[in-house]
């Protein structure tokens, strides 16, 4: 299914029902309406208007079409700022944030919470049962424009409090957080400050406490809102459209009160901008295309963190207006992004938006139609891409497209980012690049991958993969006990316990039942620093970069064995298995990483495919019967598809920013 | 005439006279003084001292020179500070800037505007009548240090009153504002605050209105010492020395308040630091010359600011001490300066500064001598360029050096720069850098060039181009309609609305009456993707970088032909003409955009030259019947002179640095 | 003497005794302890918790090891804070540090000197006589984290009176200052600020006097410490752990205090971030080494400033936590910074620290043990160098090691790098590059250097460099009278007067007498600028960078006589010599520094050595009778050991890491 954002709001009434029947007639059949539209519904506190949101849910309605509300607290209204100043988050030093633009609360404040169950109560009461109305966005971007994290008085009452309820007793705190060190004793709970603005940086314990605080509050706020919907919009699923690249507050966590889970695509930005550990190669190489492997990413983390259900609330249909150059989209990306997100098992493909707005901050940020209403390459593909999908569905049976589980995990957890950031330790150690990095190895080899939490059953999959798992908290222990699969895990797994300090006696930690050795020591390598990595045969296969874990072999009196399959030039191991697990000690160049993890998952019983050896970029992706192939590269790509199988979309040979689908057999 | 700055209150008095007769000798005929006396001559609240600056002026006056005497306004005394916290300004994190330096009052401070009409008043009724006072300076590089924007409780009160006048009421400034788009509906004048420090950027006609009214306040409070001065000292030419490579306020309309504009020229910190569009090639180049076209592009924009009456008030005579690496002039380059300005029709340079001061901020600032007093690189050829102007007058009439309107006039706005630094989409497309590339283009092809308001009277020029004028307003409109030659736009020409949205329907906005084209979206690269630009037959000419316009050519009922001159390689329009206007819709390579002016050059009638093709530093430009040639380039230039016709300047092989100039038939 | 530095408040109790036996096993003979354990000996205002303490001490004691004991004051407690919040140091943008890490204190604090007080005599009547406390550190690096300069109103309160102590009458301010320059006259002392927050930098002498008062802050503080330590500890040496590459403070001055200067010595956090003027090449070439001057050149500086006692406090024994990158030491190289500690005359090396902590800021700073207490590969290196020392001093006579002068003098001043800093003219001509540039020349032709301050007794040494003295003191001027031997002189060289004006009447100001020239101009020159330096006879020998002094030779009635040895390509002399004293007018590459350098050492009688032709990365020191040698180079590297000399450390030819010794001929 197809959608678009609209904002009935920003255009004159006479045109919303044009609109509306130029929407069904493109082939959208769902359109997300109202998330910032607060001060239109309550202009002043308590009292509300809602003849114009009648109107606008009744004109789209009656075209045919449904409807996803979104709650408008991403941007509360001057009068509830003036009232309750305390509505307004501060920086990390101590600016308070204004308003004029939008995200401008903190989510401890109680004066925003008040005004949101206010808000949403009365939303959903109003349209909680209306037929057209067939889901809930909770806010739009938890997080968006550095907002996750407040340093607002009200946000350090509610720290001491948590600390205060999650320790009992300040010695109980004052141990947990090692205090010992450096004889920072606090006196009590009242005492505690962020941990921002020392001298130099404060206690891990402490940043990873306010961390997780603060990813306790957004979830918490999220929950409130949530709770509300259910209670007036009963049957109606809820949903939060999440961002890429984002790690701030605990996802998972957030997705256990959701139905679905949403994301907004915008590849052009990422690969241009946000996705800072891309070389200037890939920038340049994927500008016009996106990252083939970016946006595949965050389809399958978000299926995940949904349920299975993932929708793409937000797809970049033209330049963006926010990445440092904005690039256009090589022409025939806009269904082949679509495309993808359906391969990878997504129900809904929802475009930004209907039509550019020629005014505001997002006056740049291109839509479906241009300002002057024409309608824009993007809204031509979309309207392709809803031809086609009819002639598709028409052809297969339903579930034909049922979206399976895949043969590969690979395990994200959030509090392993924010340990990065905190104890980076090599300055480029940080963010999703080594996830994404691992990822791209696996879909480089053809294979499909679900994204999981360290709380996601693993016992069936046939490999898993462990790409930064700093912390391997006691409920991934078991998970990977019951895995009977190959398990991969990278550098720094298990290397911290859950208070951010170094895991007894010796990373890996608990992944030490699995692989009976210790990480001695590590080394961080800054760009250009390489070990020629070697195999016993002392042939150099690649080489180690950015990061070294310095493993010592334990004694194995269990009759454990150790081996080391390749070392780093000095002798330190590279990459070591033991059983079913291996364990890489190093980062590698990506031609290397492809090799290990096409061997394991060749020990895993899996095929693989080298995809890029001609065509870079070409991805593949099999949602229930049918196999997807979509090509990011710049030249055409020859597709493996089996003699005498017809392609239900597509052609064999694939040009730039094509996309292609065949059956296979189940 | 040349003329020099010089602080008496900072020699002792003694050396005044020997001063004022090395002046005359050297041959300079004028000295600026007193722009930075303020707590000298009124060192306690209105209580003043004039006994030391009227023996200074006696002694310069006796001595023959000319004095130009500046308002001190640029140096606040600390009593005033101390008395009123009031005048000091405020940045944008909302720290105030502290006393004890220059520059630190706020343009909007009731306080300030009082002391400083006292000052002025004062100093004016005491001197405004002196025959050697020859021209008064208003305060001193407005803005330097970036001062221009002010966040303190007075500048924003008086945001206020300047948006209530404007609007008249908070629903239309809602309206105009556009405050539908993220619901940021302001409740009233008094609730508006600044642009910054909202979580995201704030909209762009705040952002727009803020530049505006700053830009309105420094005019304001200029105009207040232009009143004052024209009451008090009338008869005589007041002026204000404004910087290179500063568009903060509108110049253009402080230039209408004025009788000269004066600028200081720094050629060789704007090549390493200030000139932020350079290329590291670039800054290594030019490094010991300045830039072959920055110093001439600020005469010719002062020029037009000051109704054809240009002075250079401050002209660099050796090594600076601001920017990050400060070069040694090449030797002649002092003197090429100087006649590079006359060249471009300055009526005075004055060289910064007379002797270089041991002490203080600039003690690393040379000037014409050495703190030892002994007379420096500079001042030998300050001396050389005496005896040559007089030399050079005596063999002409005057009227021969009148300066002339040139065949090409380049408009420039500051309301544009505004708008591509709030809403710039390319990280690379704010500053001067497309202006002075264009400059550039027809300065290399021998062209002379006006750098005019966009009200400007634009009907006798043969060309007319347009680099980067995003808004093209009612009044430049008609100018184009009254325009007779060919005109030429950059990309983005005519996108936006006065108030910073899209044009309506779509860009070029007005100047679609002259090509009716659409511009449906736009694209920007970073640095490094280029597509190859190609004519119909297919060769390549070139290529396009960091912005596109994509273009879609009208319907053209009225039977008004577009033609398109050159593709990028994916086909959208590089280059189209209609008429007698060019549209560039993408940014080239230098080669390319000069060949492009070259083109319409021609179509306009004017002869050209391409003058780099084998001395990339040569450039010519002609005042009255005089042709001038100066040479920025690494190695010798031979000079384009008619057979037979003889030098009255310099030889017709030029060596680096060299100048020259004859006679050409009127 | 080996040590190592250890924390008791951070172990169980039961291990103390335990590892106090494993670090005489060790071979180790010290222990540093307590300097971060305020909170642990005062847990509320004025009540002493000596318990643990003494028991730590006397379990030390116990086994044989000598105690170092440090004051805590690093470390002030949460309760300090609390009631004196005034004891928070404050940053240059008026933002108060928090507690919650280390050196969260101003040194203008009353409140925190009192409390130093208080703590600094109890603890030292507690333990001023204990027979195993062989020596006590005050504090802990001094200014670590920025915490030098404090922008707090004691702060400003104390900058007020020490000014007005040192002028006496704010017009004598004033007049020292040039306020005359932009006219920014200060009322009273009381009107004075901070040098920082003014629109443009403050004036110089402000911000020079500003860095002397801090200056003189730490210097009062320390000396505070040292005298209350005498009175309770005598007989007790006091020193101080500086750190490296720091000048904030005047550590000459703080020597004048000491008994020993002790520095801490982290050779791979310096190559890979501290050591900013290194370039990309160097950092990667010296990762895993270290610089091989960087370390020798603090060796030799802190052995100055301790009147010739010198001790390592704190030595890198693994990879450390705080660079950007943390590499792993090559094997060897733990034992190979102990014994070039040695050879540059330590009395003691202490490792830091004795076992890895597995939480805290640094839990990822290696120690000579793992976390889980097996000996790391630091451990076994200091074991072994402990033996090696047993078996060396075991074969010769204790005077045999005996320090001696060094042939040549390299004067350092703080208040020169303080100058460079305020008035840098070329951006990289600030910090400690350009005197260890000179350093390393001396060293690669197998010099010993002492590092010395500009008050120390020059008339024994046969070569005198002075890299950077920006301000040559009346002291100095005496000194380098008395000097015998040949002066060196780098750019900028006696170029500013005390109060940080242009020398009288010009530079070099008091090094005129040596060399009668005068420096007109200077020009900086961005990176890639570069003039060829010739010699007389048009021979290309090197090429002249970053900066030049443009000379003028003086006329010489007094006969003394100025050679120019090399001109760059554009004719200002390179290099000129007088009498005995040289003048490098410019920066030059490191070869042709090194041919300089050798000249003038040949010229003052002296021995020199290529090391660097093969082996780059070798070097020698002697040490009273033993030539060591060190290489921190990649390949192997023969040694000159003159035949028939037998060695008594390593071998001949020296791996990478590799140390060796041999006896020579006093
Ligand atoms: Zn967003
Ligand atoms: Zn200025
Ligand atoms: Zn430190």
């Amino acid at each position: 299914r197809l959608g678009v954002c609209y904002y009935p709001e920003q255009w004159p009434r006479e045109r919303w029902a044009e609109d509306a029947r130029a929407m069904r007639e493109m082939g959208l059949s769902t359109v997300r309406i109202a998330e910032f539209a607060w001060s239109r519904m309550e202009p002043s506190a308590g009292r509300f208007e809602w003849e114009w949101l009648d109107a606008a849910i009744d004109t789209l309605a009656s075209a045919g079409l449904q409807i996803v509300l979104g709650t408008p607290t991403a941007a509360p209204p001057q009068w509830l700022v003036d009232a309750h100043p305390d509505v307004l988050p501060v920086d990390a030093h101590g600016r308070i944030k204004a308003f004029g633009a939008r995200r401008h609360y903190c989510f401890s404040s109680p004066s925003m919470w008040a005004a949101s169950e206010r808000i949403v109560t009365a939303m959903a009461q109003r349209y909680g049962q209306h037929p057209a109305v067939v889901a809930w966005q909770t806010d739009n971007e938890y997080g968006c424009h550095d907002t996750t994290l407040s340093y607002s008085p009200a946000a350090l009452s509610a720290f001491r409090r948590w600390l205060a309820e999650r320790y009992g007793s300040i010695e109980a705190m004052n141990e947990a957080w090692g205090t010992a060190f450096w004889g920072v004793q606090f006196l009590s709970f009242e005492h505690v400050g962020f941990p921002v603005g020392q001298p130099t940086s404060a206690l891990p314990t402490h940043a990873m406490d306010f961390r997780r605080f603060t990813s306790d509050q957004v979830v918490r706020y999220n929950r409130m809102q949530v709770g509300l919907l259910r209670r007036h919009a009963p049957g109606r699923p809820v949903l939060h459209n999440f961002m890429g690249l984002f790690g701030e507050f605990d996802q998972h966590e957030m997705g256990q009160d959701l139905d679905i889970a949403a994301w907004d695509s915008y590849p052009l930005g990422h690969v241009d901008t946000a996705a800072t550990f891309l070389s200037e190669t890939e920038r340049q190489q994927w500008a016009r295309t996106g990252h083939p492997d970016i946006s595949a990413f965050h389809h399958d983390l978000y299926r995940g963190i949904g349920h299975g259900r993932l929708w793409v609330m937000e797809q970049q249909a033209g330049p963006v207006n926010w990445a440092d150059w904005n690039a256009l989209p090589l022409p025939g990306m806009v269904r082949a992004w679509t495309w993808e997100a359906f391969a990878h098992g997504a129900e809904l493909v929802s475009y930004f938006r209907w039509r550019q707005l020629p005014y505001g901050q997002e006056q740049m940020h291109s839509g479906l139609h241009r300002p002057d209403g024409v309608r824009d390459v993007g809204g031509e593909e979309a309207a392709q891409v809803a031809k086609e999908i009819d002639q598709l569905t028409a052809a297969l049976s339903a579930t034909m497209l049922d979206t399976a589980r895949a043969d590969v995990a690979l395990v994200l957890d959030y509090p392993s980012l924010w340990m990065a950031q905190i104890q980076p330790q090599g300055k480029d150690m940080v963010g999703f690049g080594v996830a994404i990095r691992y990822y791209s190895a696996l879909r480089r080899l053809g294979l499909n991958v679900d994204v999981v939490s360290p709380d996601a059953d693993l016992s069936a999959y046939a490999l898993v993969v462990l790409p930064q798992s700093l912390h391997v908290c006691d409920r991934l222990t078991e998970r990977l006990q019951d895995c009977r699969g190959v398990i991969v895990a990278g550098p720094r797994a298990g290397s911290k316990t859950a208070g951010l300090a170094i895991a007894t006696p010796l990373p890996p930690g608990p992944l030490r039942s699995h692989l009976p050795v210790r990480v001695r020591a590590v080394e961080s390598m800054r760009p250009g620093r390489a070990y020629a990595v070697r195999t016993d045969a002392g042939v150099t296969v690649g080489h180690s970069l950015q990061w070294r874990d310095l493993i010592d072999l334990d004694p194995t009196p269990q009759g454990q064995e150790v081996q080391v399959l390749e070392r780093c030039e000095d002798g330190w191991p590279a990459r070591v298995t033991s059983g079913r697990t291996d364990l890489h000690a190093t980062l590698v160049n990506d031609d290397l990483l492809q090799q290990w993890m096409q061997d394991a998952a060749h020990r895993a019983g899996l095929q693989t495919m080298a995809l890029c050896a001609h065509a870079p970029g070409l991805r593949l992706r099999r949602r229930g019967a049918l196999q997807f192939a979509t090509n990011h590269g710049p030249g055409a790509a020859k597709l493996p598809v089996p003699a005498g199988v017809p392609l239900v979309l597509g052609s064999a040979t694939l040009p730039p920013g094509g996309v292609a689908a065949w059956v296979v057999s189940p």
